[in-house]
């Protein structure tokens, strides 16, 4: 608050945020968010006023843009209650059809070890722990990397200190997941080397699904596509096919 | 605009719109959202006005509300910048541990079978995409779930009316699925009995990941547990074991 008599002029804003019509309206929420503003001026090419933004229209536009990021990080598209069965079902396959591509990918790299399996059950037991921790913590990264590069947390200037802590976090508990299901699998299966051979290839899978859910999102957002799109399915498949290529490529070589 | 002599007193909203304080954020951000409001009385217990909240402090709201649903579904805790790799890693680790609990829970399912897969190890190589496919289309109809009911476009009053819905989805999806998978792994195996086990193992997956992908944040809700906490552990878990167990079970009876 002014003392009474100061003249407007002396506390009015002179440097008013103003945004070009043609900007993003995702960015113009960024702008309101950044600076907690409740207006903001829209200008032509010419910096002439057109109108004004004001903060109830950003409400909705952060709020479908959040929702955006969550669904197509599941590969669904934009629903609403009024779509019907065939329209969604139709949207959905889309992405089951690149999955059960990649599924397949996934047991390719399986038959290629089917002779150790046959003689080694085990492995077939065990190989898809390694691949769902690691689809586990490969989603977790993405998904916190996903969410900082919406908000601007995540820039060019810190993506590789962000990197290089990803991967400090992806050792840390790859390690402890390691260890545990390590001294389970040899408690169970009462082989030493079985069980040194799935904790090694849990470190190597955990890493490359930290190293993937970073890389993967900043890549796709490089090459301007949204990087909420896909990022799922492709981080699961290399969780995959890494986790059953080391496992049962370790255990080939350990064994046969 | 009134004309210019009407009395104020006759276009002054008499019911404006206010709210207990003690009303949780996210209710005060739906009102805001469905009314499209800019401002609205807070009041206590005794309906005397308190003060006001503005839209420009919900923006922080929804977004804070959207960002929670995300990260809590990967199984990731509120993050931000300065959190260090120690703390990252705890936060993290909870989940990656209670999705090593339920992997192990999915191998021991394969562990009954591992009979069958010694005798005929093309089991093991097509068993993870039945339960890849199950858990992307579960992770669909989740998120999706976990959505609607955070906009509250799902309720009580349509609940058994979007079960149906997801329920014809999963079928018409997984019986696309099914017979792709079924003709691929007929033409890759030889084995036209093969196909028709995988087929029909696609579709019971598929099914019960559409009424999981559902049912789970439906009822978390009910019992007021945050619907997008635990979600996607809780339906790749269901996914996994069905998934195998259907596939497995049925080679099984067909096979031996």
């Amino acid at each position: 608050r002014s003392p009474d008599q100061t003249p407007v002029g002396e506390i009015m804003d002179t440097d008013p945020k103003v945004v070009p019509a043609s900007l993003d309206q995702e960015e113009v929420a960024h702008i309101f968010r950044q600076y907690d503003l409740t207006s903001m001026g829209v200008v032509d090419d010419n910096g002439r006023l057109l109108g004004m933004i004001t903060v109830d229209d950003v409400v909705d536009v952060i709020d479908e843009e959040a929702e955006e990021d969550i669904l197509r990080m599941a590969g669904v598209t934009e629903t609403d209650i009024t779509e019907t069965v065939f329209e969604a079902s139709k949207n959905r396959i889309i992405w089951l059809l690149v999955n059960l591509a990649t599924a397949i990918l996934a047991s390719m790299v399986i038959a290629l070890f089917d002779g150790s399996i046959q003689q080694m059950v085990a492995l077939a037991i065990l190989m898809p722990i390694v691949a769902s921790m690691g689809g586990n913590a490969g989603t977790q990264t993405m998904t916190v990397t996903v969410r900082s590069l919406a908000t601007k947390d995540l820039t060019s200037s810190n993506v590789r200190r962000v990197i290089g802590k990803e991967f400090a976090i992806a050792v840390l508990n790859g390690t402890v997941m390691a260890i545990i299901i390590g001294v389970l699998s040899y408690a169970y299966f009462g082989n030493m080397l079985l069980g040194g051979v799935i904790a090694v290839a849990m470190i190597i899978n955990m890493i490359m699904a930290g190293l993937a859910g970073i890389l993967i999102p900043v890549g796709l957002e490089k090459m301007d596509i949204d990087p909420a799109l896909a990022s799922s399915i492709f981080v699961t498949t290399i969780t995959d096919v890494i986790g059953f290529f080391a496992f049962l490529g370790l255990a080939s070589l350990a064994f046969m």
